[in-house]
């Protein structure tokens, strides 16, 4: 029997519980959320998200499913040591030092944490190094979509005047091609992706002054190509209500002179569900491999793929 | 310094000597052939292949490139123990016994051996277990294709009559469709891939008989749809002279009912040299972990991808 505990229950959180809950070996420990206000449709158990430490002998692995990379660095580090964990961490700038530190504790302590698990970070980082290591001499591409950025959506949603919005991010077909062809190396983020807004305003909002704002914001739209609809609020939730994203990992080169291209492309009708698919995969194999005696912490490409699977049972897909 | 013996002087094992005559930290201690009348191009010395016990002690990896899969597991495993090897064994049905007895063989001699490395097996073995730990609720397809089958040309070169041929193998692109709406569980062999062959004949040759005696091929033809263009021995020297190859491996899914698709694919105007270019580099990952204590026999789902770089410098793909 699997023991899982999962934190954070928001949409990521949510969707693990409903991996583990199809699961019949595994049982959730309980859900530790930072809000006091929630409860689960499934009857899983919640409780407060600093209670955590009760689940230490308790759980086989903690799912971390908490928001913001910060949150998530320090709930990381005041786990690891005590609990198995498996995360998705996902701040490039901050992975190197947070895995020394996280490696540091759960060698200490004698348990296994993996971490930035999922599709980016997570399965793209995986095929960016399988790619680069078989095809040396070459390039690699990332694009991400067609999907939803949620941090993208949030942004137009704190503007003033603003009722609801989702953003998708869109690949462009030309810098695919180019990609494809083993050219595009000074492509620009503009030159990638497209970024598409559906936008709620609220009544008497200037649809003009709230476009203008979107185009302008600096990270989020200004360096892009941005397309903005203006909807209302029930076509939104209808249309557009839906977590859907992707994308694909491309590198052409040569070996031997000889081009070569390599491409991952995923199409994800959700993509919390999807992650937690991913996961949950790794969250199990982590509680095997440390009960085998593996500790310290790991990112996704120090994982063999085999260790996803029970009794050698990899050997299949040779 | 790498030091690299290469078994086998056919298109593989001439690949394999490109690649690391490219790398600055490497030396070919020799090449092992079975025919006694090649020599090599950029001078590296040609053994018989039955010396190659003589590189036991120099070389720090041998690189098994001989053609029949009976051949390679002979010579597997008369070296396992002896010395690291790397191979792309690719006969399904009995893979698991060979792995057996190779990592019995290499723990006892305190060697490791990677069995099955190349893109199939290989890279698409590695994904089609990745995709499946990822997302357990779906279907795997494979596509080969557009690309050369030697197998398949050399039936045809065998016919009387025949004085040359190359057979492509292509996908059927209803076939691909299919698999990417999550369809075609049923999809027969004749379904999926298509068999173009193009066919110089010799003087005074009967046309329609060569043509019957291809289409009724048993396993090899027989149970395809199959496309045939004779042409003359020139053109098929200029213009079906190089080995492209490719393919993709498909899954096509759910997670936690939200449906999700997930491919690999690859486009290779050179199948040996881009297969070299892998089991080079897997090479070159096996000699370094023997060094550091490793022995017995891995398939490619048992080595981390970071196994492939040095001083943990995988990390920058997350």
């Amino acid at each position: 029997m699997k023991k899982i505990a999962i934190v954070g229950y928001g949409n990521l959180g949510k969707a693990c519980e409903k991996i583990a809950l199809g699961w019949d070996d595994a049982k959730i420990v309980g859900i530790f959320s930072r809000r006091n206000d929630v409860a689960s449709p499934y009857g899983t158990p919640v409780f407060p998200q600093r209670d955590i430490f009760d689940a230490v002998g308790q759980a086989d692995v903690a799912v971390l499913c908490t928001g913001s990379a910060n949150d998530l660095m320090g709930l990381g580090e005041a786990l690891a040591g005590k609990l198995n964990t498996v995360d998705s961490f996902d701040t490039h700038a901050k992975i190197v030092g947070y895995v020394k530190r996280m490696d540091a504790l759960a060698r200490e302590g004698g348990t296994l944490s993996f971490v930035g698990i999922g599709w980016d970070p997570g399965i793209f980082s995986l095929c960016r190094a399988l790619f680069e290591a078989a095809l040396p001499d070459g390039y690699t591409h990332t694009f991400w979509g067609k999907g939803v950025s949620q941090g993208h959506s949030e942004a137009i949603r704190r503007l003033d005047g603003v009722a609801d919005a989702v953003q998708y991010t869109l690949p462009k077909q030309d810098a695919i091609d180019l990609a494809l062809r083993g050219e595009g190396r000074e492509l620009t983020e503009r030159d990638k992706h497209l970024r598409v807004c559906y936008v709620a305003l609220k009544e008497g909002a200037d649809r003009e002054r709230v476009a203008q704002q979107i185009k302008n914001m600096p990270n989020y739209f200004a360096p892009y190509d941005v397309e903005i609809n203006f909807t209302d609020i029930n076509t939104l939730k209808s249309e557009h209500g839906g977590m859907p994203h992707g994308g694909q990992v491309l590198r052409s080169g040569a070996s031997n002179g000889k081009k070569c291209n390599m491409s991952l492309k995923l199409q994800l009708e959700s993509n919390p569900d999807f992650t937690a698919g991913v996961l949950m995969r790794y969250a199990a194999a982590c509680a095997r491999l440390n009960a085998g005696g593996e500790s310290g912490a790991r990112t996704i490409v120090d994982i063999p793929v085999a260790a996803l699977f029970e009794n050698g049972d990899a050997l299949r897909f040779i």
